[in-house]
């Protein structure tokens, strides 16, 4: 048996032999005594065209099958020099897998993805959901093979946690508790000494603290994992659980974080671009017409870099009535930084050293005493990409930060050991992996890039 | 600055001109007028050994710095064919990034690995945790390279989840409730209704039943991700929280299974026995004596095959006491599977064909109507490696196995309808990531292997 994907790449030492192919009926037309079968084996985007005649023994069974049916075919590879495909299967034998029943639901029609994000578990049959979890895979790969390649090692930070990163998520708790009969103390307030772990835990948010202390001892390191946000926001661009990738570097400063950065955006469009042909040509005429060449660019180009102010001074004179009115101070939002990287950069930019107040404690302190060396990635049509900065080394740069952000410096004790033993200038970025995929593919639904997404009210499967 | 890394790959061409390093000390001694630092920076296993002598501006500062300092270096690395290291650096300039305090708490000794899992953020510090947490990198990239290269697609199965894979795992619950006042129904239950997600959610146990979806649509598929298991088991080999690698693969049956855990198992062990030579020698000397000989031998050998039929008439046949009494239709306990891989293959064995009453409802019925096309792979010194199984892909006898384990159809209706709309054969099997860490590197215990380890009772940064 040969895959689809393979044949592809060796066609032409197949032709006129017998070969044997399996897969699921993408589309078929049946007259009298002839019928064509365009058949997915899900290895590759391309069908492949199964002829098929009144000699086959089972003429009568596969010319009514209907869509979506498993089947086994062996026949002849023929040229065919002057029709779409450069080549198709004159079935000698088919043998049939798995009959689809009839009122299997993903008919010839388009079907919204609306519709379709009720059949997570049909939906990646379809031509879009196909190629967007195939571009996913690979998008993972290419992350994980870039860091590779450049020694850094990756680092599982822990899922479960005892701590909130950030210092203000909106998180899920984990337990193990009975809630219908939950352990109380003498003051009649659940006792979490009985849960699993002894005490309240709940899903992370960030690996980053974490993984600052493995950048301590294996200098270029990253996470790349799950991570969880429970806002109550229905909006296209957020989901409960979601991928991020964390890389922490040591020995560097903010603007060694821009660079890794810009080389990361630009190898992994690059990979996708020459390892998913067939998917992002798809995209570019179905989904998000010019996608390519927006992506060529973007690979090809330097990126640009603007601090705060000046991008707020840009923002103050610019000829348009933004919603949310601009002064320094402010947090950009996705209007402001979409005019900065459409209108201005017209294309990636890096925004720095923002205002210490809108930013996380572990931030580093400029000498300015008034921002952080903090930098977000903007890029058109999205607007932030990637969040990162040069992390506070400092030890009581960084003790009296936490306290600032009125955290309780018992809890951050561990990290703030690793500024007692050894600090060193470091820093890291955060890429949120499925806004990556849909900068990829043009999708605009976060629900759309994952295959089981949970948002409110949704989690099914 | 160069990377320790790329200076022992190119080192020749360095040689008598002037580098810059950056990293911790790792060990050092003093004389009056000369010291010599045992650098380490991370990229690499080996340190650099760093000359100074009292020319150097800050000779006295440097001579009292204390254990994990940073430092960055200057100065010119000279050959030296007679030392034990090929090559180090004659200090021109120390500019120190980071003092460590006199009460770093890793002193020359060494600590036991009981002692290390209390700091967790600076165990990856020592010879032994560094090594491990390499060894974990490269194994994961292994494990991706491995798949990515044969065309399977990774897919990212849902990490909170309604369902239970199993059917029976102690799950951990997951929630956005205020335990301390929590919403209750007209019977005086929890209303999960006003939870997030609008119903009672855990953490997933396995993402086998949703990426056989994707099985469907893409062929060859995996996941690799994080799961957990709420079993209050306090050994070296159970944690709450680890990761799992499962492929799936399509138009295929049990024989496929096998031999793809095989290719799997020897590529990986290939891959880290050459990308972390200086970790394994280090594993190969201290943690386990001949580990790389035995990891090579399986690596080069062919892995055997036996029925659980014909396992439990050897096992009976064993001039051995067992604790647990064999007979027909127990489940193989971790004394008979090392005695069967050790003393019985002399290496990694596949049992075949379990009871089906052992073995979970989704695995294929025999035609023997007794026993399922279920698989483990044993190996020395572990037992059980790997889980697999043809999954049962006839929706009426699927159907039934669903009802004889008493589980609700509806609850699996996405299931059944993988095997209404053109089924295929399939199967896979699943591979517990930190076991198979242990295996590479002789590391006895669970806690050792993972970065921030989660048992009952823990869970700690």
């Amino acid at each position: 048996m040969i895959l689809l994907k393979d044949l592809e790449k060796n066609y032409e030492k197949y032709i006129d032999k017998d070969i044997e192919v399996a897969g699921w009926i993408k589309n078929s037309r049946f007259q009298k005594k002839l019928g064509f079968i365009e058949l997915h084996d899900g290895t590759q985007f391309k069908p492949i065209q199964i002829v098929v005649d009144s000699n086959l023994a089972n003429f009568e069974e596969v010319s009514k099958l209907h869509l979506s049916s498993a089947i086994i075919v062996n026949g002849k590879l023929v040229s065919t020099p002057n029709a779409k495909q450069k080549y198709e299967i004159q079935a000698k034998e088919i043998v049939v897998e798995g009959k689809s029943s009839d009122d299997y639901p993903l008919q010839k029609k388009r079907h919204t993805f609306e519709f379709l994000r009720t059949l997570l578990h049909l939906r990646s049959r379809t031509n879009t959901f196909n190629a967007v979890f195939k571009v996913r895979s690979e998008l993972s790969y290419a992350i994980h093979k870039f860091f590779n390649e450049r020694g850094f090692v990756y680092v599982h930070t822990p899922i479960i946690t005892a701590s909130d990163a950030e210092g203000a998520g909106e998180m899920f708790e984990v337990s193990t508790l009975d809630l219908n009969n939950l352990p109380k103390d003498k003051d009649g307030n659940v006792d979490f000494s009985e849960d699993f772990f002894g005490k309240k835990t709940n899903l992370t948010v960030s690996g980053q603290l974490q993984v600052e202390s493995y950048a301590m001892s294996h200098r270029n390191v990253y996470t790349f994992g799950p991570t969880f946000r429970a806002e109550n926001s229905n909006t296209p661009r957020h989901a409960a659980e979601f991928w991020m990738i964390e890389p922490e570097i040591a020995f560097a400063e903010l603007e060694d974080v821009c660079n890794l950065a810009e080389d990361m955006v630009r190898y992994i469009i690059k990979y996708v671009l020459e390892k998913c042909p067939q998917e992002m040509e798809f995209f570019n005429k179905f989904i998000d017409k010019g996608l390519i060449e927006r992506l060529e660019k973007v690979s090809n180009s330097d990126f640009k870099k603007m601090t705060y102010t000046e991008a707020i001074e840009v923002l103050e004179k610019a000829d348009v009535k933004f919603d949310y009115p601009v002064k320094w101070g402010i947090d950009l939002q996705t209007e402001h930084e979409r005019y900065l990287s459409e209108k201005i950069a017209n294309g990636p930019v890096f925004i720095t050293d923002y205002p210490k107040e809108i930013k996380a404690f572990y931030m580093k302190l400029n000498e300015d005493g008034k921002t952080v060396a903090a930098t977000d990635l903007l890029v058109p049509g999205i607007g932030e990409l990637i969040g990162g900065s040069e992390r506070e080394y400092r030890y009581d740069v960084l003790l009296d930060k936490i306290k600032d952000a009125g955290l309780n410096p018992e809890d951050y004790s561990w990290y703030l050991d690793l500024r007692k033993y050894g600090t060193a200038k470091h820093g890291g970025y955060g890429l949120g992996f499925e806004r990556m995929i849909m900068y990829l593919t043009g999708m605009t639904n976060i629900r759309d890039v994952i295959p089981f997404p949970r948002t409110v009210g949704h989690c099914e499967y």
